[in-house]
């Protein structure tokens, strides 16, 4: 294998070629900065190739980096694609926070409920009669074995594995099977279910899966689904169980034969999940979380076996669930305030996870107050009249130049079909920052512009609606368009975001001066530069330099909790210190809501 | 209703004509001694009749009282049957003790696993949206909500009934259903599965269920069906797992009937069992219960949800099932002594429970030590050339007279068609009696008697061998017969059980004199008079005037178990209390056995 030596740094990194220099250097533990997540939009991964040979700088690279710069030989390390060996310098210096694309991990120890432990059973004569059972509590030292147990043993004398979860016996096998531990981390979101497995006697992340949650036909937000339950009395609730615990048992045949592992050497499996998805994948009705004033049936952590809701791997494997703090603020927000250590930071650090509901955790010196605000489907490209999921022919980037040209970044480097959500805010960014839309949002009157006004090939007259043409491939049908209905969608959702930033900002007598940074967690987020979440005023211009990305901060919570019984305990903790604020029930926020609509000065 | 005035005892007794003296005065808490269990064959249960009117004397009666006593009004109790009202004088002067036909059973204090408490929840708002589990933990002063019971919850505002075991909530109901807190205590028997409904909220005994166990079809005896369960070792622990379960379900169903109430308000079933019926009950492996060295898989006692083995009660009910002590020393036993208390008594006391398995337990100044015999099914009408279960028209006593006359006793005085196990007992005890078989168990020799013996009449060659006929309708193949095989069987049985009595006496280092009571416990021992236990010699004749009859205590523990949490914490103590003898490697036990297969002299 190539390998890529760092000045400074005695150990050499080994890489398979094809990935980027960027994803090289972070999953090998160095620090470099990369805000946009190595989309190559920020300009501010870079490195200083020393020695070896690289391409040719790409155009981004030409336009994001000085002539200086390129002369050295700096690089944004996203844009290279090395395959010999190389020995860079990284350019720099805080190493404080790592970011990665699969997700900020801090360090922490290892110490799994689950363990196993050989046991000797002994052969039994007539002086020595000694139950199975018994032979193995003495073996294990524990009072109780888990009758179910039993069910399957036959007395026989030899060498045995026991499956401990704490102090309790899960599980006997034949034989040594103590190499044979694993777990999954599970982040079930609204749209999306990721499932990771896990060497649980090493902590090792072996393989991922992710695929569409399947309750995608009873509606594609919570709320829908919940109808959905709310109409099908006989079943609907069933149903929506039915449909999640499928997509997590295709992933967990699809991530084992992948490895060629047993489903049945599985023993615990961790969810983080919003807290309607936990209500469903439980079996609980969601009703109350659908209707004012959203009081959920639980929101404690649950641990139960895996096998009584359908998850079929060890028969005696178990399910934890984490803790959510209320309706909107599930355990995948708890998750990512532990993971970002929100409770023993120094300083005011704001968590904000954007999608189709945004939710916010500041964190006040330790002291955490949190809220979620109904951004709506907007942001992930629903009621979009071109939108469509981030997925190939999508638009996730679009720049409109002072000549009106416009350039597209399209996922895939597809002829564009759609814009996702990403792309809608960088339009409605474009779009502001062109003045082809006011601050209130409204088209201007093309009546109102100047002949040669670039704006004018921009837009296009539909009856008496304004829309702007994003890209056309000149059929008239076929059109890629931003209507003002789509830019009332966007700006609904920045309203919603920007009012629960404030109110939260408020609330714990913080300015806007003494926020100290801002962590942007979740899959969406990590697709959306501060130039779009700034350019559309989701988020105040003051926040660009405090932003920090942290992926997918919801399953690296899961794999924590997975792997200690620590983690497990102190997020149960921090779920209860999370004070929830009920956006609704704040003095005066119909008209802060109303002020937030109004788009940014440029 | 009509009363009896007992002499010396202020309260009067009320009672509903059609019942004997007898069962009136137990019932009312008297005691009466009655070692043949009410037969009217002891002779024992005298009392006087000072004033009021009854039946003459009956011809039993006659016989086992003196002129003089029949004179003063003296009657044995189990043979009046009251109509008005009588005043009575009871002769015994030993209280300590009572005996019922369904079971002895001691004062003990109340103190439920389930209990049932009303909380109200209250309707959630914008500023209290504490959810539905939290709700129920604050208002049960819990830690922690059993997971299930959230899948079948709506989030109203009201009253709720929530179920508790011991500091769990097993159960969440809508309303106020406090009422309705129903029990079973079930003893389940190789042939025999007995279950009663209680009213848990008083301790009342509601209503009892017996049937065959449905396992037979797989084997009369333990032994047999555990073959079947290694003969079949895809889906045989399975099946008898069903069937036993279907006897018990079909019981709840028949039961509840009766009662009118729901077989979803039954939240806890106690069982009590041999050691191989409660493996099969929970699903587990018996197979090594039936080859030496005899160790089960498990001893200890369990409590899991009845639901998950199948027991169609609330899905929140538990089931507990007694501890035993070792592969022939099961849940029934320990039942039996602690319901007879042996721990506690002073001296000597010897519990015997006789059936194809003969266990015994001697307590020793509250030292418990316990052995099983393998007595065969001989004592249960099998394995017998006549041989029939105890049902009509099955002859369960015999008696021939000094002219050779036979009287017998058949069960619903219908022509007799065969004879159960008290009835080949008796046989073989009048057997002896008269000489027709020797003290080696051989039919003496019809050469040797003379010619008015009024033996020769009651024997009948076949072939070569002896035979003696109970009972003929005329009909040669419709005889009722003991052949020389049927006494060899009782004589195994005979020799397994008495073997078993004097090695544990002699482990006990204790002497027949220093013996204070043997009790007499099981459904079967309840039919056997002292005189057939005697009689045959599987007990010495020393222990006739010690004998204690105590029902189906097995049951009786399942109830009191049923009622009380620290009933059933003693008995896992008393369970382990109990040092199990392994008559098999007793030394000398063989030369034991055969000594004691010798019949008594008469």
């Amino acid at each position: 294998m190539p390998s890529i030596e760092v000045k400074n740094v005695k150990e050499k990194i080994e890489y398979r070629p094809n990935e980027n220099l960027l994803d090289i250097l972070l999953e090998s533990g160095h620090f470099v900065d990369n805000p946009c997540n190595g989309k190559g939009t920020c300009g501010k991964c870079k490195v200083k190739i020393i020695d070896g040979a690289v391409e040719s700088p790409s155009v981004t690279e030409r336009k994001l980096l000085s002539e200086g710069e390129l002369e050295s030989g700096v690089r944004l390390s996203c844009m290279v694609k090395p395959s010999g060996n190389l020995k860079v310098e990284l350019l720099q210096k805080e190493r404080e926070h790592k970011v990665l694309t699969a997700g900020y991990k801090p360090r922490f120890d290892f110490n799994t409920n689950i363990k196993k432990v050989l046991v000797q059973i002994e052969k039994p004569s007539l002086q020595n009669q000694t139950p199975f059972e018994e032979q193995l509590k003495k073996a294990t030292g524990l009072k109780s074995i888990q009758f179910d147990n039993l069910q399957s043993i036959e007395y026989d004398d030899g060498v045995y594995t026991v499956v401990l979860y704490d102090e309790k016996v899960i599980g006997v096998e034949v034989g040594d099977t103590t190499e044979s531990l694993y777990g999954l981390a599970v982040d079930i979101g609204t749209t999306t279910v990721v499932c990771e497995l896990v060497d649980m006697n090493t902590g090792k992340e072996l393989s991922n899966s992710s695929m569409i949650n399947a309750q995608k036909h009873f509606g594609l937000d919570v709320l829908t689904r919940i109808t959905y339950e709310i109409e099908n009395k006989a079943d609907g609730k069933e149903k929506l169980q039915e449909a999640i615990v499928k997509s997590i048992n295709d992933m967990i045949e699809d991530i084992c034969n992948k490895e060629g592992i047993s489903r049945k050497s599985i023993y615990e499996m961790v969810v983080s999940a919003n807290c309607t998805m936990m209500h469903m994948l439980l079996g609980v009705s969601a009703k109350t979380i659908g209707k004012s004033p959203y009081a959920p049936i639980f929101t404690s952590s649950k641990n139960i076996p895996a096998n009584d809701i359908g998850i079929d791997i060890s028969r005696f494997g178990r399910l934890h669930c984490l803790p959510s703090v209320s309706a909107y603020i599930g355990a995948d927000i708890v998750s990512g305030a532990y993971v970002c250590n929100l409770e023993n930071r120094k300083g005011n650090i704001l968590f904000i996870d954007i999608g189709t509901n945004g939710e916010i955790v500041l964190s006040k010196s330790g002291r955490l107050l949190c809220c979620s605000c109904a951004a709506g489907p907007a942001l992930e490209g629903m009621n979009i009249s071109s939108g469509m999921r981030a997925a190939d022919g999508a638009i996730e980037d679009i720049e409109i130049d002072e000549q009106g040209n416009i350039s597209l970044k399209v996922i895939g480097d597809k002829e564009p079909i759609g814009i996702c959500g990403s792309g809608i805010l960088a339009a409605v960014r474009e779009l502001v920052k062109s003045k082809i839309i006011k601050k209130d949002g409204a088209f201007i009157k093309l009546e109102k512009l100047e002949e040669d006004d670039f704006r004018n090939k921009l837009i296009q007259m539909n009856g008496k609606k304004r829309e702007f043409i994003v890209y056309s491939n000149g059929k008239s049908d076929e059109k890629i368009l931003i209507t003002q209905g789509d830019v009332r969608q966007v700006q609904l959702a920045k309203g919603a975001i920007l009012s629960g930033f404030l109110a939260l900002l408020e609330k714990a007598e913080i300015t806007m001066d003494e926020l100290d940074k801002v962590v942007i967690a979740g899959q969406f987020g990590a697709h959306l530069p501060a130039d779009s979440l700034t350019g559309t005023g989701i988020l105040p211009d003051d926040i660009s330099d405090k932003l920090e990305y942290v992926g997918n901060s919801s399953k690296v919570g899961a794999y924590m909790a997975l792997m200690s019984k620590d983690v497990k305990e102190n997020m149960e903790k921090l779920s209860i210190n999370m004070d929830y604020m009920e956006l609704g029930a704040v003095k005066g926020y119909e008209r802060l809501f109303s002020d937030c609509l109004i788009f940014p000065k440029v």
